[in-house]
């Protein structure tokens, strides 16, 4: 039995460490978030001798500092498509003898366009399609990519956070950091862990990514906002943690992602020459970064403490329970302790039992 | 009292079971979840013998693969505006006999642009406004939709979870799901339900939909991706579960949801003519895809244990509670049951009574 | 003993008022939901004599009716910027004396382009960058906001929820929200709650901010759609409620804030000029609206009820535990109250103690 109630007294104290540390006396409510964010930085090309920068308004996809955002790092470039036909790529799929072959509407799946019927060309023949002509050629991987210059830039964050339930709102530029901290800093997991600016280069290492393989193929980084606040405190303690996660990219990972290595989609800009529309076409390879704010905020209420002293005392009788049971069932003199325990009534309406009314009458006096 | 204890019996049953369903003995963790869709094929229109493809970069908006996009099915097309004056649409709102009918400055809410305070037209005449000229008329929806073909358009979806409480990294590419079978695989709710390729009629199929009425009108469709992971079991169990629901879009379905049919917005390609802006707009019609990940991951924790044995122990409380209540306040001989239960101690300071004593005796004994 | 009765008789209420209250006795389950959004509006601009309008296309980012999105208010235009080799701006920062000031290749973070390694200028000198020239000059923000009349603007939110574990669907044009009511409906806290057509305007004073303030420097407004239903009533009881959360945006709000005010980001239009690759850069000033919708729907079942119902007999447990304690421990008398509840079992396996013999006997008949 002492053993037992050892056992017992461990899961009592247990139970009171839930209560305590899981803040089973709180309430909890989650937040209302907004984030927002932008891009810092330029990068520069010099391809065939042709050199260019690239701000912000160039290499961030969308431009107007959502969450969920990519930064180019290398791209194929398809200068002047336009609308018309053409051969199909030099590929097995496409090839042709003649045009029997290319059957006259079907459209492949993975094709550039809308197959004429005809089989064109010199020497290698292709189905001819139409389609934004010259059709993109995207086999080569420009290696390294062409703006590993991204390693540089900075990705500011700003993320406000509402808890409705108990009006308190916070930002993630907490007390102290300021314009001029702001100026000056760079996000460290160690040094300056609030500070809300993020070198990318720190960002792909944190979340376990090689720079250069991932900006040659793209890839995608979840930042995790964590506000975890106990608002029993000061309102200042209640501060954003930072983590970061890598979420796919590197080809070396495992079996699984070999599937579909990088994140790349593909984005046009459209203009007019000669009164034709014509298109620039980009397959971009980038960084795509999630940006998720988890968030609970905690604070004393009586209807929670209430609900988890209930079951906490629940466990107490589990004690009762198995010692009970153990007593009863188990023991060699288990018969010993029923009688103990129970009292055996027998209801004749006739005439109450000698030893009943005995009792009864002990009990009453 | 058996047919009480027979009803206690089946609570604790009952109880076990949500222990053991519920999987009271086990902690969770929702996931931090990237989504990147990426789609494939091509569209064509013939529309006044003018031929035009319409490829990836062309029908989907936004153009980075984001979890939320619009895949463009129907469209109504204004080409070559620019910023004048013009006379606004010849609708009964618009019409004018005089200048004074057109109060200079006043923009309707829903009118095209600026009025100048001019009442404009030869037949017909209409308030003139400063706007993109020519106005856009929207009045009448190509039928059929134009990219009838978008049918045919495939949507790959590459989504990855991560548990950070556990440690666990998912993909939606698990195992056996590698490039080769990726390229041949369409998904099929039965045969191929682990295939992240999904064809758009199909899904319109899944999620209620008629694909000509909604390719008119637009609508829009929600694709639940449910992570339901037991992770005491091996992680390669852990895998995506796809569900379709249809948001909004049938004009048909129910008397609410008729105050706003379809699903359009309006979209400008920008571009210079003889040193002017002009712009190109297109009214799209399309079908929204909204990628939500559902995701909770669970595995045996002490905690949960303790609090789920602990309410559950409360639950046998409810039968020692029950059982007395109709033995000492229901039964005919509830005072007789009184006596048994309760002991009446008298605590009078001066002298202890005797039947006290003696009962201490016996006791201590 | 009386006082304390009275407290537990308290304790045991409030109990049942959290099983009545907080919906101790249902299941809940959160909506898989979709967001579009659509404005309406035109706005107006007569800058140096240049009139302009502003229509959804021009200011609304991005195009394609997201349930996050912002609205332009005010803007810094830099025309018909090109590759090429230009000054940087006139600051402190960029000044320099000769070439071996601005070291070639260096790229400042915040600078506009790549540092070609010379000074250049004729009076103020300064480095000389690889950028999209000229560079933009936006010290300078309009006041008032160039974009004004935006208060008039009106937002339409469509918002569908679908509860998939009770197979409840629910939008927020609920009944009686025809296509009649839509017309000429707009958003009021108190005379039209349910009308999904807000004006700009009233959005931003609901969410505490001054209109001609966030206009200038921009903001972020989040919109919670709230959706808490009892499925045991009707579901035509299920509605939405709207609340309006300024998340930043006013420059004088609290000290945290100030280190990073408003909401901007630029945006270019590209287009060929002379066989020549130009864009319109926009410094873009606005309202980012963020859409949340936060839903619960409850249901009775039997699973929760028996778990509630499980603690809250674990509170009555605390009355015996108390009792009980202060009975054996704490009052004077304890000794007594020890004697009268435990009986002290000696289990000598040798011979059997007269006293539990008798007592066996006792109770046995």
């Amino acid at each position: 039995m002492n053993r037992l109630r050892h056992v017992l007294t461990q899961i009592t104290i247990k139970h009171g460490w839930v209560f305590i540390y899981e803040k089973g006396y709180q309430s909890t409510d989650t937040a209302v978030s907004s984030v927002f964010t932008k891009m810092k930085g330029v990068g520069y090309t010099n391809v065939d001798g042709e050199e260019r920068v690239w701000d912000m308004v160039d290499y961030v996809f969308p431009e107007q500092g959502d969450s969920s955002f990519v930064v180019m790092t290398n791209y194929i470039i398809t200068k002047g498509q336009k609308m018309g036909k053409c051969p199909e790529l030099t590929e097995p799929r496409y090839l042709c003898n003649s045009d029997s072959d290319c059957e006259r509407g079907i459209i492949e799946r993975t094709g550039h366009g809308h197959m004429t019927g005809k089989c064109v060309g010199n020497t290698t023949k292709t189905c001819e399609v139409v389609a934004w002509c010259p059709v993109e050629d995207d086999h080569t991987i420009p290696d390294p990519a062409l703006l590993m210059s991204a390693e540089n830039y900075t990705l500011f964050i700003k993320n406000s956070v509402t808890f409705p339930a108990y009006g308190v709102k916070r930002s993630n530029l907490v007390e102290g950091i300021d314009n001029q901290y702001i100026k000056s800093c760079v996000y460290d997991p160690t040094t300056s862990p609030l500070c809300p600016i993020f070198r990318l280069g720190d960002l792909v290492q944190l979340s376990g990514f090689n720079f250069a393989t991932i900006a040659k193929v793209g890839g995608a980084i979840g930042i995790v906002i964590d506000w975890t606040c106990n608002l029993d405190y000061d309102q200042s303690e209640c501060k954003p943690v930072y983590t970061f996660h890598g979420l796919y990219g590197n080809p070396n990972e495992t079996d699984m992602a070999r599937a579909s290595v990088g994140y790349n989609f593909r984005y046009a800009k459209h203009y007019m020459e000669d009164k034709q529309e014509k298109r620039t076409l980009l397959k971009v390879f980038g960084i795509r970064f999630d940006i998720i704010v988890r968030s609970v905020a905690r604070k004393f209420d009586i209807i929670p403490t209430l609900t988890a002293i209930g079951s906490g005392v629940g466990i107490f009788g589990v004690a009762t329970v198995v010692c009970d049971l153990i007593l009863l069932y188990l023991l060699p003199k288990r018969e010993f302790y029923n009688n103990m325990k129970f009292k055996v009534t027998e209801t004749v309406e006739q005439e109450p039992l000698d030893e009943f009314s005995s009792e009864k009458y002990v009990s009453k006096e």
